[in-house]
């Protein structure tokens, strides 16, 4: 933006510059050179940009009323003054090690920075460990599970909470768990680890259950928070969420003074409240406009809708704006809907299923968030209707919405306008829906239906309780059914239920359509297995 | 929607609800099992939706005031009239075949219908022909094209345009000549078919270009037009584009009467005209809006954009909204920009560029337009910018949109963020840009500024008369610049260029981009060859 600014950036590290989100993937082998994660040096950046970087040097202080901040120089362990007109704070985030005895070992380590993935890769060449274990089921801590199984070893995932992947449902996130285990990860959930003792050429794990691991490599993979020591020393104010505070132009509450990236609070797009969404699009996005505004532009980041996806082994897992938890949280209205449609022409070969949820406002259909899992075409659903929520659109344009379609790519209804069908018909009360939570416990007035063929209840389990009548069988089979009675009605998926339910409610009977079917049934029954 | 409703579908065919979308991957082999393309049959219609489906029989004449219709049975050859209280016309389009000598001979065929495929099969399997001919270079023309090179089959593609894909401009489709001419495809643009003569094992084929073919099979894919005939003896008026028009319920002219899919034409959302788009998207869906308000609902069709894709070998090309000769045919104004970023974050494995091509307002930013070719991502991207256009956003607002970013899937920056830079920097003023044919025909005040470093300009190609200073020796070499020229600066695809225009600017030179550098002006460039 400018040729005459004075730019001195500062980092502690060795590397400005480096690929985060490459680490695991170079652990696995995915990405074979070590120097494809630096991206830029402090030489190229001279060198293009006429910016002076400054690595070993850690930024200690920052002295807002003589506009200067204290550096050491890591090398000759000498400290300066360095007076600025504008300063950016962009220190990132820091990952948090659970309060648990004996973690100080070299056997254990976070994944944040090039030196840690160093540290990782060369007690794996030294040692050969034949077992490892990864602290947490985020998405650094299923990146790394995956890419120590990519090495060979043995690998438990041991995670606090109910499920992997936090951000999204727990439903959603039960397919990773199956995908886990299939490929060889020992998935250990709802359980703590307790201790650590080292044993020289092993660790001794506890774990809340009572069982316990040997292990030879621990990788703590239990989240992060934001680095914010020099801001707070500063007086610069924190948020409510403990990252530091910046308006729309990335300013904090001091003059001067920017930051950006995994440090900063974001307000979130969909709730409106402020929240730490520490993910590498949003902090490259906010670098810009700071810089801009650093320089005198007048720019504005507006909110962070929380757009993630992750590679789990043959799965993708990828979601946008809130999750149904987030909203329960902030006490928002929502529905939802669920349908598990092909990720391309079914008749062309190598289609497989994306199971999507998607929540909407009950009144005007506003979408609020939507979370996909599948093997192939997940990201790309997630961003078509990521862009939706940023333009505040309805599932009634999700019905509309026209995508490419030829067979090796969608379909011609794709999988973003099924959902739209389903949530649209639902909102205009043309197909009035019910959830699993419902045929899990059904009224006395109400009776569950299933309209599978009986081979396939065989081959992939029943629902308990219900009645079943093929769908093709339905019309002839009325008779059957009790008009004071109302209708939970199940398939497969949800289509055949939709084309059962309407048929009853045209036939004057009471029906709703059990949203995602026997899939999703299975999906909730797997997430509440594990609490129980 | 109705259990009440009496619904009677006629169909002249053998079959409904085929997958004429799958007709060509049956052909080269990607869908084995023929069955796979025929999705409901006429017995499946009656069981599970009770409608009364009359394959082989062949409407011959709508009787508006009568309400009924005259059907032909092809088998009895018997005709009778039905009565209707709501009739809905979806005839779909004819494959148009050009005015030429010879065309009915026993191997040429189109390709709109099963028994067109059957024919095809059977001659391929019977003949084992060595050459095959294929007239358009339209998607169907292409994927027919790619499919009997799947069998082994040397094929000829001859386009009477410029280029193929007519749908995207020339610069676009660029790639594809390559493409089609790496994977043995003689391709013969802006070549016309002038006659065909029969000699009973092949056809000889006369070109305009005094060429000439020896053929053993040809296949006309010049295109389809709606079938009126029908909807035009009843009186049904159509629009400007020779489709039978319809309002936004799907009503034609005459009361009772609806129609929808490809026999009909759609408000285009961007120019707002009415257009012709024969695609299976927006066909299903006005089907749906159709049947929807013959029983008593009022829902509309807004508008189609037009989103399209095709696969061409290893590359994928797509489109969404107006191209540039489409907005240039509207004499709508517009700015337009390239981008050639990479599918996925460039350091994981299998990284490949994706070329798009972005068109939007000059005034306030909102998108008209996108097309892209590439390897992988490329579907992805036009999906993303498809719900953009929909929704009527701006390049401000693709700048700031949240995609999915791990390395497996995209960059911190994704290709779409990209696009909206180069646009919004454009659109702020904060980045001149100028075209290649700019680059080509510079004015005496303009010097054309190649910022890459030598090797790459043996390696790929220098621009001619371009001065080349590369990007990181230009803050040294600024003396050697004159500041009452501007210089059109060209690096690999417009980053570098991008950096160069500031630094100059900022220096007190003028400067402009030529956005999306070299690989831009060889598209370019090799468009206008094929012309010249
Ligand atoms: C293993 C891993 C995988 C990831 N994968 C993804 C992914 O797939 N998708 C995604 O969106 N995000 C991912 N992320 C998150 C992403 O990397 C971060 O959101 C992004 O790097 C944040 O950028 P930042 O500049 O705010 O912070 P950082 O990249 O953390 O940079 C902050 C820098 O400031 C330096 N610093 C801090 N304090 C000082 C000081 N006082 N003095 C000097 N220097 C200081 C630090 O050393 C650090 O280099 C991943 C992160 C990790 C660790
Ligand atoms: C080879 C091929 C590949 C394609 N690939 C794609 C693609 O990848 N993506 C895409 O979006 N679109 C594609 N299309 C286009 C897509 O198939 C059409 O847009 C879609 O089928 C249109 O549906 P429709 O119901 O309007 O017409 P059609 O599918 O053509 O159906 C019309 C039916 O009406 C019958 N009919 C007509 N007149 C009468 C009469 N008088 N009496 C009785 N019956 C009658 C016809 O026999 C026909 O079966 C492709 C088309 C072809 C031919
Ligand atoms: C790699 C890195 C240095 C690139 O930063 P950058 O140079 O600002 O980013 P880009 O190369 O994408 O773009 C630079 C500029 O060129 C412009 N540009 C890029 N391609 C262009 C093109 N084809 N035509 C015109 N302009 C272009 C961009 O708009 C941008 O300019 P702007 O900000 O003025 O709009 C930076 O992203 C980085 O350090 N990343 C590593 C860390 C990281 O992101 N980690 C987390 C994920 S692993
Ligand atoms: C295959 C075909 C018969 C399917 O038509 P269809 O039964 O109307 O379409 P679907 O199976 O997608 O959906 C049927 C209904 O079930 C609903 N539905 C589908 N899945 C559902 C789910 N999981 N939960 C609830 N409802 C669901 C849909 O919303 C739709 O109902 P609506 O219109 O009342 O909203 C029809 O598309 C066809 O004939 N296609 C072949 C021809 C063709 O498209 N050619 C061109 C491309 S090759």
């Amino acid at each position: 933006m400018s040729e005459s600014a004075d730019i001195i950036m500062f980092e502690r590290g060795d590397y400005v510059s480096f690929a985060n989100c490459g680490l695991p993937y170079h652990i696995g082998g995915d990405i074979e050179s070590r120097d494809a994660l630096l991206l830029q040096t402090p030489q190229s950046f001279k060198q293009r940009f006429n910016v002076d970087v400054r690595v070993r040097s850690n930024v200690e202080a920052i002295n807002p009323l003589a506009q200067t901040v204290t550096v050491r120089n890591l090398d000759s362990n000498e400290c300066y003054q360095q007076p600025y007109d504008k300063l950016l704070l962009s220190p990132g985030a820091k990952s948090i090690a659970p309060a648990i005895d004996g973690l100080s070992n070299n056997r254990t380590f976070t994944l944040r920075t090039l030196p840690d993935m160093d540290q990782i890769q060369t007690l794996i060449d030294r040692d050969q460990p034949s077992h490892a274990t990864v602290l947490g089921g985020g998405f650094i801590g299923l990146e790394a599970a995956e890419a120590l199984r990519q090495r060979g070893i043995d690998v438990a995932l041991v995670e606090l909470g109910p499920q992997v992947m936090a951000n999204v449902d727990a439903e959603m996130a039960s397919p990773l768990h199956q995908e886990l285990a299939d490929h060889g990860v020992d998935l250990r959930l709802a359980t703590a680890l307790m201790s650590v003792e080292d044993n020289g050429d092993s660790l001794a794990l506890k774990l809340s259950n009572g069982a316990s691991l040997t292990t030879e490599l621990l990788i703590l993979a239990t989240g992060v928070k934001p680095e914010t020591e020099l801001a707070e020393q500063a007086g610069i104010a924190l948020g409510a969420n403990g990252g530091i505070k910046v308006n729309s132009r990335m300013e904090t509450s001091i003059t001067n003074i920017f930051a950006a990236g995994d440090a900063v609070e974001h307000v979130d797009l969909v709730t409106g409240q402020p929240a730490l969404i520490p993910l590498a699009g949003p902090a490259n996005r906010q670098g810009r406009i700071a810089a801009d505004n650093m320089l005198g532009s007048d720019k504005h980041y507006k909110a962070t809708q929380g757009t993630s996806v992750c590679r789990v082994f043959d799965l993708t897992i990828a979601a946008t704006g809130s999750s149904e938890k987030a909203l329960l949280k902030a006490k928002r209205k929502y529905e939802k809907i669920y349908v598990h449609p092909m990720n391309h022409a079914g008749y062309f070969p190598g289609a497989t299923a994306v199971s999507l949820k998607l929540l909407f406002e009950p009144n005007d259909g506003v979408i609020l968030g939507a979370q996909a899992v599948g093997k192939d075409g997940v990201d790309k659903r997630i961003d078509v209707i990521a862009m939706a929520i940023r333009a505040k659109l309805t599932v009634f344009d999700l019905e509309e919405q026209e995508l490419c379609y030829a067979p090796p790519y969608g379909s011609a209804k794709d999988v973003v306008n099924l959902a739209g069908f389903v949530a649209a018909n639902y909102l205009r009360g043309e197909s009035d829906i019910c959830q699993v939570d419902d045929v899990l416990a059904p009224n006395p007035q109400q009776v569950v239906l299933d309209v599978r063929n009986p081979p396939e209840l065989i081959n992939t389990g029943a629902i308990e309780g219900a009645v079943n009548i093929p769908l093709d069988s339905l019309r002839e089979r009325l008779n059957e059914l009790d008009r004071d009675k109302e209708y939970l009605v199940s398939c497969m998926v949800g289509l055949r239920a939709h084309v059962a339910t309407r048929l009853l409610i045209n036939s004057g009977f009471k029906a709703k359509n059990m949203t995602g079917g026997f899939k999703t049934y299975q999906m909730v029954l797997a997430a509440k297995a594990v609490t129980s």
